[in-house]
């Protein structure tokens, strides 16, 4: 039998991480792509830019908390804000299935709107592709982006350094979370809601007021053990994470129970992990206590020498365990 | 009944027009947007830079003569080249099916390092999206690209003058044509060939050895009608077309016939369209001459003052007539 592409290859975790390196890379192979930051970072006449680019496929499209349009520009605003980019210019491609109602696009690109309006950068080139009923899914939309980055400004997935703690932004899993209990039916006195959120202002309000940052991820796909697993591999460092430390709401832990989903393998858009020198993580979370997207924010572990590669888990009750990449596709198109 | 998006949305013609003015540009609207060039221009610290994206839904994802990968890195190279920039960096997003084999996804790939060696590009960042079975079909592309233009660079669709003379680089339809003769099993005894190509190594030729180019524009979905529609309504100046000058291949002709179709409406893929200050033609069709892609090089009409935004062929019989915008859609996914 031929090999074929699975879900699991869509993932975020493992087998994507394999369909990267085993198939892709030999064929696009470069420096600034090996890199596996969520942008690339490049440099043109001493000005550095970075460059990124997400496919978005969300199905439902409209779900609690958002769409697939502010998603889309979420998405790839924050890709680029992970790198200590300013996001300034977008592109946006929609591939639509013919039929789709001018309702529903038009409410898809008001909430674009806002979206850019917030995130304060703008979509200056654009595509569109109408292609026949039942050949694509309603509307998927391709966002991909520029930012500029300051020349002294080093983050990324290899910068982390042993003795840096840990920091989330806020509640783990509500975008996932969201998305599957509108699919599965799963009623709540109050809906889980999606954290959607553009990430690149209270970004630079950090980057403005704190030192210290070796790295910054949004942990999408595959969840924060996906993202934690990633960065553990590219500084070659072990990760520890301290269980009663991890920010969740009730409803999303409920849900996970009743569902059986670890909610660490569940996507966010809207919360970042940042890696900061340990004497400097006291004025970041001031930082980010004083912002909305901040709010909930958590020193949730740190950074070991060994085992390196690895992420462990420190439970309630004081034992270890090891937290893997996610394995298998739990949720296509979250995103 | 509410209104829905049809085929002739993505068809690069009138509705397609009507829907990125009417629908997409009062929630996007700004001064780089409302350009609408092939790429968008924008100058940071001196350094002027292009950026452009596109979507590709080909049908059947391999045709005679490339597939899917080596258009989608050839779309994107082109428009860039468009406006006079050097296309450097790329990003690649996949959506792709569940169970697409491997073989077919490593075709792909293979096409698509060749058309990036030849154009001489990287592709630094990229996106990979897999979704159930029968929610997309087979493998979309999306590629967006970022090219350097030069300080005096100045080549837009707004630009062209009264007397330019206009050059195509070859025979015109090649592409439209192969794709609709392979859906509809038409069979010649020469097969007719898609002339996907990447055009920025001649353009970039062009511009070294010769001045007074005031447009270049692939004519791709809409084919040459549309794109000299856009021209003469950007530029607002009449265009005229002789008939006898087009150039064609045999095939794309008599398939054309047995068809019904105009050829200036099919998609050109390796195809451009330059308007040029009178006393240049003659330096540019050496250029062009000279080149593997610029072989078929001729004049093919001028521009006229009157009647403003509207474009006229001249027939071999000495008649004139009105030549529109592509209205409808013959042909969907044909990029």
């Amino acid at each position: 039998m031929t090999k074929q592409i699975t879900l699991d290859h869509g993932s975020g975790g493992r087998a994507s991480h394999e369909l990267i390196q085993r198939t892709f890379f030999p064929f696009f192979n470069n420096s600034l792509l090996a890199e596996m930051n969520d942008s690339a970072v490049f440099e043109t006449d001493g000005k550095r830019l970075a460059f990124t680019t997400d496919s978005f496929t969300v199905s439902p499209i409209i779900f609690n908390g958002g769409d697939i349009g502010s998603l889309a520009i979420h998405g790839t605003v924050n890709d680029l804000a992970m790198c200590g980019a300013k996001p300034i210019y977008l592109s946006v491609g929609f591939i639509i299935e013919e039929g789709l109602s001018f309702e529903i696009l038009e409410m898809i690109l008001s909430s674009m709107k806002k979206a850019i309006a917030e995130a304060d950068v703008l979509v200056i080139t654009g595509d569109t592709k109408v292609v026949p009923k039942g050949q694509v899914d309603k509307i998927f939309i391709n966002t991909s982006g520029i930012g500029i980055i300051k020349q002294n400004c080093n983050i990324s997935g290899k910068n982390a350094k042993v003795d840096d703690l840990i920091i989330i932004n806020g509640t783990i899993g509500d975008h996932g979370m969201a998305i599957l209990s509108q699919r599965e039916g799963i009623n709540f006195e109050t809906a889980i809601k999606s954290d959607t959120a553009p990430l690149n202002k209270i970004v630079e309000k950090i980057l403005a007021n704190t030192n210290g940052i070796h790295v910054m991820r949004d942990p999408t796909r595959g969840g924060v053990a996906t993202s934690l697993n990633e960065i553990a591999m590219q500084s070659k460092v072990g990760i520890e994470i301290w269980e009663e430390a991890l920010p969740f709401s009730a409803n999303v832990l409920g849900a996970a129970e009743i569902l059986g989903i670890d909610p660490l393998y569940l996507a966010n858009e809207g919360k970042f992990l940042i890696f900061i020198k340990k004497n400097q993580a006291k004025k970041v979370l001031d930082v980010l206590h004083s912002h909305p997207y901040g709010k909930g924010a958590n020193v949730i572990g740190e950074v070991k020498s060994e085992p390196k590669g690895k992420v462990w888990v420190r439970t309630k009750i004081g034992g270890k365990h090891l937290l893997d990449m996610l394995i298998g596709e739990p949720l296509p198109r979250i995103c």
